[in-house]
């Protein structure tokens, strides 16, 4: 049984489209080459997947960047359907920064975008640098959510993907259940849940596994600890899987035993602020006023203070991606939700020395409203 | 049993010697206040872990600036013994660009170094406008590799934790060798690896596990498929775990089934080469002259073409951070070592269509040369 690294790519025709959307994107900001720097942006483009490597879209062809360990994967994708269309390959030797200027100037390329909120001051430097230094003349132009706001929408085979990343969840739910008990430490739960993830056909997890109980539940960035299971604990559990490039994210809060008044009632606000949003969801609706739904629910329920992060972000090849799903920020104005765009909707109650309950799945905006890809009970459990 | 996010972090004396020491580098600058965004420079100077947060050190203070999900964890270490010194907190309500440039205007900072390698352009616009807005008198400075040169070289605290993580390896490496036979995924060994790490007591993997087998065994890159491992398969695993903030980084290549004659050859020519460039770690010498003796015993038998990556990498709150043991390149001149770095020596050969070797182990650099921290036997195993 083979395992190529082009297995489940969308095809050639599928790249295609994509770069023209991004070339009408050109365009209209009168650049005749973008340079994009980001894997998963890569990864959109062109079909390869790596960790290193610069893509140039220019207005005819694509040219993909290199070094020596992905030569050989490079290979392999073009020659299979699902190869990047109209690609010429540069391989690395030493420096991307000194090859992406030299493919620049061998191309003559004169107005050349970039991807202002992925590269680095020093990259950006380096790049002027030796653009002055070879007497070349191009302009770099800073953009931003260029190729993101083309990802905020997905295709066809995307949706397939996410919406059984997302399905698949269930059959990991009966491991981790059986595994949570008192005496047990967070982090042995984590490993659980993470094994169950590769045996359900996950790649791997989508991000670091988070096991959070008693006390811990109130630090919302809490991962998986020593700390040992307790009777009455309230145990925040929020993972997830990659599966063919896209990723899938749910978090259950569960009780160990049975569940105090205040834990109950901590659970039915935060469950009913998740439905509230997640009503809330239908095409022309501002993603901040989705997240406001889940934040008025909690305020009345008297927990608006304990609720302090956003109310989800966008799923995608990133586990977070655009559109984010919270209040409208200078540097991040909210978006208009489109069918085809998914996003997680996560709403939490934080009471610091107490602990946490926080509720999510992925939800796919549908031409009608939405539909709900995770499949997980919702109900509060006792253990 | 707790599970305090202050359990073996540095002490406060610790912290401020690093506080010192930047703040010498500071004054050399000309700063008078110095930005730092990445998680692991926040960490090492202020113990504050977290994925979001941004820390600015003055002359005689230091101010962390981190969002609601922090609050709880930051006052349980200012209540520790881990406390950062001098620190005042400052909680973001929404923008962290907004709230630095507020901070920076509060605390009358003028001359502001930021980090250039970690800081975007979009980011860096964003801080100029907002200083225009306020009218402040702020001139931002890019730096490069000051908090990174300071980490470089590791404090006593800093080699405990390291040497622990790496002779911990020895610990998973039974159950490992006896998940891989022929007809096993690649896969099913990653989640075995994974879980024999946590049980050794590693918080979490330190990196994507690597488990490429037979011809995937070229693929540098690859990490752990589908693909079911055969008789005669050369396999080659690549991982390590994150103990109490630190890295280790494993590479073995086993054999299943009795070896080739070419696996025997190749798999002693990359050994050799690891043999070479650890001989050649001492203090003084040139990170790129460990390189070249690993590179030059490779070419010697034939397999200069096969090695195409750098020999290593420095390990330590980060899994790839300086220095780089490679070949000089112009963005990234060679340093020279010095008692208490920390390296990888990882050399390999990738045969594409055939498959690959890579063997690595971590190096401390001592007074008289060098410690090599991993344990685990690196003769060929046939399995």
């Amino acid at each position: 049984m083979g395992d190529s690294p082009v297995t489940n790519l969308p095809l050639s025709d599928v790249l295609l489209r994509r770069h023209q959307r991004l070339r009408e994107a050109l365009a209209s900001l009168g650049l005749d080459a973008f340079v994009v720097t980001p894997p998963a942006n890569i990864r959109y483009l062109s079909n390869h997947i790596g960790s290193a490597g610069i893509l140039v879209l220019t207005r005819t062809a694509a040219h993909l960047l290199v070094d020596f360990r992905y030569q050989e994967s490079v290979r392999a994708l073009q020659a299979s359907d699902a190869r990047c269309p109209d690609l010429r390959v540069w391989e690395v030797p030493a420096s991307y920064e000194e090859a992406l200027v030299g493919c620049l100037g061998e191309i003559g390329a004169a107005a050349v975008g970039f991807e202002a909120s992925h590269v680095t001051v020093a990259r950006h430097d380096w790049w002027l640098e030796a653009i002055a230094t070879r007497g070349l003349n191009i302009a770099l132009r800073p953009t931003q959510h260029v190729v993101e706001n083309l990802r905020m929408v997905k295709d066809t085979a995307e949706i397939a993907t996410l919406r059984e990343a997302a399905a698949r969840l269930d059959r990991v739910m009966p491991a981790i259940l059986a595994s949570i008990h008192a005496g047990v430490a967070e982090r042995d739960v984590a490993a659980v849940i993470e094994t169950a993830l590769r045996e359900a056909g996950y790649e791997r997890p989508a991000f670091d596994t988070i096991v959070a109980s008693g006390p811990n539940g109130a630090l919302p960035h809490h991962r998986a600890g020593a700390r040992t299971i307790e009777m009455g604990d309230l145990v925040v559990l929020d993972f997830g899987g990659f599966l063919d490039g896209y990723c899938c994210d749910l978090t259950r809060t569960v009780s160990v035993g049975a569940p105090s008044p205040e834990a109950r009632r901590v659970y039915n606000a935060v469950l009913d602020a998740q439905a509230a949003a997640i009503a809330a969801v239908k095409p022309g609706v501002e993603a901040s006023a989705v997240d406001a739904a889940a934040r008025t629910l909690l305020a009345e329920r008297g927990l608006g203070e304990a609720f302090g992060h956003g109310t989800g972000h966008g799923l995608g090849l990133d586990v977070h991606e655009d559109p984010r799903v919270g209040k409208p920020r200078v540097d991040s104005p909210s978006v208009a939700l489109q069918p085809g765009m998914v996003v997680t909707i996560e709403p939490g109650a934080y009471l610091p020395g107490w602990g946490g309950v926080r509720i999510e799945d992925d939800v796919l905006v549908t031409d009608a409203g939405c539909e709900v890809l995770t499949r997980v009970p919702r109900a509060l459990i006792a253990l």
